[in-house]
């Protein structure tokens, strides 16, 4: 999942693309939502875009290119885990500064409420992917570390980075832009 | 290239997708337009969207899903392999049936104009791709046959179509649905 171009800080909807994949090299559908720059439906508008889904039954797990999306548009990992039935995990290649995020969030209405959904989703957790020199960021809702590290490793085969969010990074930003 | 659902015959505009392979197995790039339903600016959009692209410099061909889009939008071969320079084909897995298309047209307003277009594009060859059983349509503006049937075999990694047709419609399913 990740989430095409949009003006910060301006009322909007954002395009958020999810792709279906095959292991880490077959693309085999895609689906779309949109969520409020800075709002509160990130979490609903995903879990429903992946529990209508045709290909929901083949899913394994649920891959976020982060937890904020559309600006501060926070995902609680583990309600879209329950949400769902799926384990998710969150990845980022920059380490995520918790310090930076809490500073922004006092400019938004509701910051304590986001800043929750910020720390309840853990401490990302390094892990190297495809060999000792790429270092990635995961947070993780209903599976343990040491699986979720195995699922980065194995479908980061084109990149550092899981091959569904290097795709669907491409789409999104592809398709959103104007 | 493909494009995405819309309402036949209601004027409206359609997203085209284009996507930027490396062989038939990594994707690199996605890029869009929108064309209008039954008009006839899908030479110019398609052409403009490749070489105002930053991946334009990296291609080598391009392949269409078909010559007709968004209804009877067809699109000029010849046109679009003068304009963007690069050889031309298009693959469809049904074999087009021209009396059918011929009659369509007749619905449609400068049906004469459109017909010359589909005329000009050539009789569609039939050609194996990776086995003998499996048969696509193609037909082409700057290549010979011969090497676009190499082409056509080399990127249908995962189906019978080449890979870039296959996701290039996955994506604008993907978003243009509703």
């Amino acid at each position: 999942m990740d989430d095409g171009q949009f003006v910060p800080h301006v009322p909007g909807q954002v395009l958020v693309v999810g792709v279906v994949f095959r292991g880490g090299y077959w693309l085999d559908g895609v689906m779309h939502t949109k969520i409020a720059v800075d709002g509160f439906d990130a979490t609903d508008k995903i879990a429903s875009m992946i529990t209508s889904s045709p290909h929901c039954k083949q899913l394994r797990v649920v891959m976020l290119n982060g937890i904020t999306f559309a600006g501060f548009n926070v995902v609680d990992i583990k309600a879209l885990n329950k949400a769902t039935n799926l384990p998710v995990i969150t990845v980022t290649r920059d380490k995520p500064d918790l310090d930076e995020i809490h500073e922004a969030l006092q400019n938004l209405p509701e910051s304590e409420r986001r800043w929750n959904l910020v720390l309840d989703a853990g401490e990302p957790s390094s892990l190297s992917t495809r060999n000792a020199e790429e270092t990635v960021y995961v947070q993780t809702a209903g599976i343990s570390m040491e699986d979720a590290e195995k699922i980065v490793r194995l479908t980061s085969t084109r990149s550092s980075v899981p091959e569904p969010l290097r795709v669907a990074h491409l789409i999104a930003s592809g398709i959103a832009r104007p």
